[in-house]
C-alpha cells in the first residue's frame, strides 16, 4: 500500500508542460524506427506492383479496372477524410482546444497509420515465401480503421494529456488492436465490417481505462475552458457531418465486393437518418424550453452508425437499419444529459468528448444487434452461396451455422472489452509516471500549453484592445469619453 | 373578407417558440411511422442482395464491378456532401444563425430522405410481383436530390420558422416534389438529369411561396441580426466551395452510364466556372469603389450549375456550357442587386438567402436551354443510337421526335412552377397556423430561440467580461484603471 | 539607369485600389474569348461522346465501366476539392485576409482552368483530322493541375496585388505551364506525374520572382495585419488537411490504370505520414519552451507530398517514401524559421505563405528523388513489360535506357526552374505597371481594399460597441456604471 501511496506521490508533483526534447525526440526516433522496419517488411502486394501486368494475364484478368483500387479507393479517401477531418474537427468544440483537437489528431493518425500498417501486416498480409508484408489499398484502409481506435480514446482524455502522452497511447493502442483484431476476426472468426466492437468498442473502452487512471479531483480548476463558445461549436459540425455523410463508406470499405459492399452503405445510410430525428426528440425534450444542445447534435446523431457497424455487411433490413437508429439516438443523448455526470462523479471517469455515449454503449448495441442478426441468418434470406459468402464459411470455419456464428460474435465483444479495459489500464499506468510533460489542472483544455497561440485581439481585455487599437490607427483625437474622466 | 381577417388575426397572436412537446413528438412520430412504412415496403434490390452472385450468373455479368455501386457510389457520396455540408454551411453566413443553419438542415435531409425513398420509390422502384420498394445506390441519390427540393425551400424561410415549420415544410415537399417529378419524367418524358426544373424550380417556387404566405410586416426589427459577420461569411464559404465542386457530380450522377455520365461532369465544370467570372464582374461593376460583395460570390458563383442541369447530358457542347454560365452568373447577381429588395418591398415576399436569384431565375434558365438543346438535337450529333439512349426514345416513345422533346420540356417547366406556387400556397397556410412554435419579429435569425447558445464572451458587454476574466483569473491587483473612478 | 529609375518612380505613384472598371472589363471580355476560342477548338472525345456506343462496339470494349470516367473521376473531385477548399483555405491564416484567400483563389482558379483546357490541349489532345481539342476527364484533371501552379504562385504574393493583377498571373502563368510541361514530358521525356517540378517547382519559382520583383520595402507599415488570429488559423487547418488528405488522389490522378495509380496512392499516403512526425519535431525543437507552431503544422506537414510527386509512381519502395517524407518535413520547418526571414531581408523576396518551403525545396528534392529512382530502375524490379509501361519507354524512346532516363529527369527540373524564373520576372515587369490597382504597403493584407466586409462588431471598439448593444437592445436602465461618471 506504501509502495502505491508513494507511486502516486512521484506522479502527482509539479507539472511542467515542456516537452522540448521529449516530443522530438519521440517523433524523430520512432520514425526512424518505422523506415527501418518498412526498409525490411513492407513491400507492394501483386496489384500495386509494376508485375500486375503479368498478374493480370496468368490470372487471366480481363481489365485494369478488376484491380482492387477501383473497387475500394472511393471509400478509402471517405474513410481518411473521416480520420483526419471527421475526428479532427469532431473535438474542436472547446473554446481553446482547437489546435490541439486538429493538431494532435493530425499527429498521432499520422504516426499510428504507420504502426498499424506493420501490426496488422504481420497477422493479415504476411507472405510465408519471402517474410514480407504485401500492402495495398484494403491495407491503407485497415490502418486508417486502426488508428480510429485510438482517435476514438484521445475523446476521452481531450484537454488532459501532453502531445507525448498520447504518442503513446498510440503506439501501445495500435499494438492492442491489431492482437485483438486478430483473435476477433480470425481465431474467433466474428464478423464485425464496420467495427462496432473492434474499433469502437475496443477503442471506447481502452480510453476510458485511461482516463479513469489519469483521474483530475481538481478539474474544475480549469472549468473556465471546458465550455464552447460559438464558433467553435460550427467548427465542430464539420467534423460531426464529415463523419456522418461518409459513414457508409466506412462501414462498407472492406466489405465484400459487389452486393456487400452496397448493402453496408444502405444500412448505415438509413441508420444514421433515424438517429438524427431521435436524437433531436430527446435533446429537446429533456431541456428545458425545448432548446437543443450542440453537444448532442455534435455527436448523438453518429450513433447509429456505430452501432449498425458489424450487422452492415448481413441482411438486417433497411427497417432494421432504421431500428437501430432510432434506439441508438435516444440511448446515446441520454448517456450525454444522465451517464457522463455520473461517470465523472461517482466513477472518477471524466470523459471530455463523451466517449462512452458515442463509441461505447452504440458499439455494444452494435455487437447485440451483430450477434442477433448473424445468428437468425438463413438460407432462404441469403441464398446457399450468399450465405457462405456473407459470413465466411469456407476453408475450417466451412461447416459452420449461423446460430454458432452468433455465440462467435457474441463473445467478439468480450474480447474487444477486455482489452479495452486491460490495455487501457496498463497504459493508464505507464502515463501516469511524472516524465511526458502533462498539464496541471488548472491548465488543461488550453493550447497555450503546447502551442504558440496568436495574439488573439480578442483575449486581450477590452480597455486595453481599444488602446492598442487607437494606438495602431496612430490616431490623437478621440471620441471614446470614458479615459477622459 | 371578416374570416380571412380573423384567420389571420389568429394566426399573429402572442409568438412563443417553446417547441418542447411538439419538437419532440413529431420527430418520434414520424421516425415510428417511416419505420413502419420501410418494414412494410422496402426491400434491397438484386444488386444489393446477397442473391446478387446468383444473379450475376444468370445474366452473364463477369465482374462485381458491373454493380451499379460502383457506377455511382462515388458521385453518391458527392451529393451527399452537397446536401448536409453544402446546404448547411451555405446558410451560415448570418451572423446569430449558424446552429439553425447546420443543425435544421441536417434534421430536415434526414428525415426527408427516408420519406424520399418511400415516395419516389412508390413511383419508380415499386416490384409489382411483391409490391415491395427495391433499393440501391441510385434510390440513396435520388432521395438526396429530392431532399434538395426542400432545403433550397428553407433557404427562402431561414431564420424565420421553428423546426417543426420545417419538418411540416419538408413532409409535404418531398410528397409535392414525388409527384410532379412523375409526372415530369414519365408521364411528360421531359428529361431532367441536373434537376433545373424538377428540383431548382419547384422548390424555389414551393419556397418563394411558403414566404410569401408567412410574410412578416414587421420584420425590421430583428434587422440588428440580419447581417454576416466577417467569420460566418468564411464559414458560409465552405458551403459554397462543396456545392460548387461536387455540382458536376450532382448533374451527373444519375445520367446514362459512360458517355452520359462523362459529358454531364464536363458541361457543368464549364458551366460553373464561367459563372464565376461574370459574377465577380457584375459584383465588382455595381459596387461603389468596385469592392465585391460576399453575398454574391457566395451564391451566384453557383448559378451555372442550376441552368446546366437539364441540358448536362445532352450535347451542350463545352462552349455552350460556357455561354450557359456566362448569362446566369450576370443575371443572378443582378437579381440579388435589384430584385431581392423589389420583392421584398413590392411583392411581400422576404427571402432569406436569395433563393430566387440562385434557384428560381437559373433553374428557368436551364429549362429553357434543355428544351432548346433538346428540340436541335439530330442523329448526325448523336448518332442514331446515341439519340436514342440520350432521349430515351424507347418503349412508349419510341416515335418521338427531337423537336417534339421540346414542348414536351417546356411542358415540365409549366409543371414545376404550379406544383411549386400551388404547394407553396397550400403548406404556407397551414404554416401560418398558430401551432408551430414561430419567433416573434424581433426574435428571427436567432439561433437563441431554439438552441441552448454558449455564453459567448463576445456576447457579453465588454465590460463585464473583462470583470469576469479578471474574476475567472482570480487576479487582485488590477492595472485597468476605469473602474477606480 | 535612368529609365529604369523613372520607370520605378512611375510605378511607384499613389496607390488606389479602385478596380470599379478594370476587373469587370477584364472578366468580361476574358471570358467572351474563352467562349469563342470553345467555340472554335473545343469538343468532347470519343468517350464523353454520345457515338461512345459505337465506339465501344468497334473497339470490342465490353463494358461502359472501361470508359476512363470510372478510372480518373474520383481522383478527379478530390483534386478539384484540393484546388478551391485546400489552396483556398490554407491562404485564409491571416487575420483579415480571409475572403482574399479563398474568394481570389475561387476566381483565378475558375479563369486559368479554361485557358489550361486551351493551351494544354493545343499541345496534348489536339485531334489533327479536324483541328478539334478532344476533352475528357483527364483533361480536366491536368487543367487543375495547371491551375494549382498559379495557386501556389499567389501563395508568395498574397495580400499585396490586386485581383486584376492575380489574373494577369494566372493568364501568362498557365501559357508559361502549357509550353514547359510540354518540354518536359513530351520532347524531353521525363516522367512527372504528381508535377513536383512541372507544377511544384514552376509555380514556385514563378511565384517567387514575381514577389521579388513586386518587393515593397516599407511592407511593415501593415505588419498588424501579418499574423493570424485563433480562428482563423483553425480556418487554414481546413486548407491543411484536405491538401493532406486528397494528395495520394493527386500524385495518381492521371498515372497509369491499375498498378500505376495503385502505387501512387501508396508511396503519397506513406510519404504524408512521415512527414507530420518531422515536422512536429522540428518545430517543437525549435521554438523555446517547445511549443509547436500552427505556421509549421499548416504548411510543411504536406512537403512530402510535392516531394514524392515525380517517383510516386515509380518504385519508390514504402520505406523510401518514408524516407523522402522524413526528410522533407525536416527540410521545410527549417526553412520556414531560418529562410524565409532571410529571404525577406537579404534577398527582397517578401513570400506570405512561404512557398518556397512548402513548394520550392520540396519539390526540388522530389526531382532529385525522380531522376535518382529513375536511373537505378531495373527489369529486375520493373519486370521487362512494366519498365516501358511505367517510364513509357515507347515510341521514338523506345530505345531509352533508365540510366538515361535519370538524366533526362534532372534536365527537366533546370526547365522547370528556368521558365519560373524568368517568366516570373517578365510577368513581374508587367505587374509593376501603375495601373493594376494593387494596394499601398500600409494596406496589404486587409480584405478592406477589394471586399464589402461587414460591420464587424469586433472591430468596432468594445466602449462604442457596447453602447450600440444597448441601443439595439432598447434598454433604458443600465447596470454599466462607468458611463454614469
Amino acid at each position: 500500500m506504501g509502495s502505491v501511496q508513494s507511486f502516486r506521490q512521484l506522479c502527482d508533483r509539479q507539472k511542467n508542460t515542456n516537452v522540448h526534447l521529449s516530443l522530438p525526440a519521440v517523433c524523430i526516433v520512432w520514425q526512424t524506427a518505422m523506415i527501418i522496419l518498412f526498409g525490411v517488411f513492407i513491400r507492394y502486394n501483386e496489384e500495386s506492383d509494376p508485375h500486375w501486368v503479368e498478374t493480370k494475364r496468368k490470372k487471366n484478368i480481363s481489365s485494369d479496372i478488376e484491380n482492387d483500387f477501383y473497387f475500394r479507393y472511393p471509400s478509402f479517401q471517405d474513410v481518411h477524410v473521416m480520420i483526419f477531418v471527421g475526428f479532427g474537427f469532431l473535438m474542436t468544440f472547446l473554446k481553446r482546444y482547437s489546435f490541439g483537437a486538429v493538431g494532435f489528431n493530425f499527429l498521432i493518425a499520422a504516426f499510428g497509420l504507420q504502426w498499424a500498417l506493420l501490426m496488422q501486416g504481420w497477422f493479415h498480409s504476411l507472405d510465408y515465401t519471402d517474410g514480407k508484408i504485401k500492402i495495398g489499398v484494403e491495407n491503407l484502409i485497415n490502418a486508417d480503421f486502426c488508428v480510429a481506435g485510438c482517435l476514438i480514446a484521445y475523446g476521452a482524455v481531450l484537454g488532459k494529456v501532453s502531445p507525448v502522452q498520447l504518442l503513446v497511447l498510440t503506439l501501445f493502442g495500435i499494438t492492442l488492436f491489431a492482437v485483438e483484431e486478430y483473435i476477433i476476426l480470425n481465431l474467433i472468426h466474428a464478423r464485425d465490417a464496420g467495427g462496432s466492437m473492434v474499433i469502437h468498442m475496443f477503442g471506447a473502452y481502452y480510453g476510458l481505462a485511461i482516463s479513469w487512471m489519469l483521474y483530475r479531483p481538481n478539474l474544475d480548476q480549469s472549468s473556465r475552458l471546458q465550455g464552447s463558445v460559438y464558433h467553435s461549436d460550427v467548427f465542430a459540425m464539420i467534423g460531426t457531418l464529415f463523419l456522418w455523410m461518409f459513414w457508409p463508406s466506412f462501414n462498407s470499405a472492406i466489405t465484400d465486393h459487389g452486393d456487400g459492399q452496397h448493402r453496408a452503405a444502405i444500412n448505415t445510410y438509413l441508420a444514421l437518418s433515424s438517429t438524427v430525428l431521435t436524437t433531436v426528440a430527446v435533446s429537446s425534450l429533456f431541456q428545458k424550453h425545448g432548446k437543443l444542445d450542440m453537444v448532442h447534435i455534435q455527436n448523438s446523431t453518429l450513433a447509429g452508425g456505430v452501432a449498425v457497424g458489424t450487422a452492415a455487411e448481413f441482411m438486417l433490413m433497411p427497417y432494421g437499419s432504421l431500428i437501430v437508429g432510432f434506439c441508438c439516438g435516444i440511448i446515446s443523448t441520454l448517456g450525454y444529459i444522465y451517464l457522463t455526470p455520473f461517470m465523472e462523479k461517482h466513477l472518477k471517469i471524466q470523459d471530455t468528448c463523451g466517449i462512452h455515449n458515442l463509441h461505447a454503449l452504440p458499439g455494444f448495441i452494435g455487437g447485440i444487434v451483430g450477434a442477433i442478426t448473424a445468428a437468425a441468418a438463413s438460407e432462404s434470406v441469403y441464398g446457399t452461396e450468399g450465405l457462405v459468402n456473407t459470413f465466411d464459411f469456407e476453408g475450417e470455419f466451412k461447416d459452420m451455422k449461423p446460430t454458432r456464428q452468433g455465440g462467435h460474435q457474441a463473445a467478439g465483444m468480450c474480447v474487444a472489452i477486455c482489452f479495452g479495459i486491460g490495455g487501457g489500464i496498463l497504459v493508464g499506468c505507464i502515463l501516469r509516471l511524472p516524465i511526458w510533460g502533462d498539464p496541471a489542472d488548472d491548465n488543461c483544455f488550453d493550447d497555450e500549453a503546447y502551442w504558440e497561440v496568436p495574439e488573439d485581439e480578442e483575449s486581450i481585455p477590452p480597455i486595453l484592445q481599444y488602446n492598442n487599437h487607437m494606438r495602431n490607427k496612430d490616431v490623437t483625437e478621440s471620441n471614446f469619453t470614458v479615459e477622459q474622466n
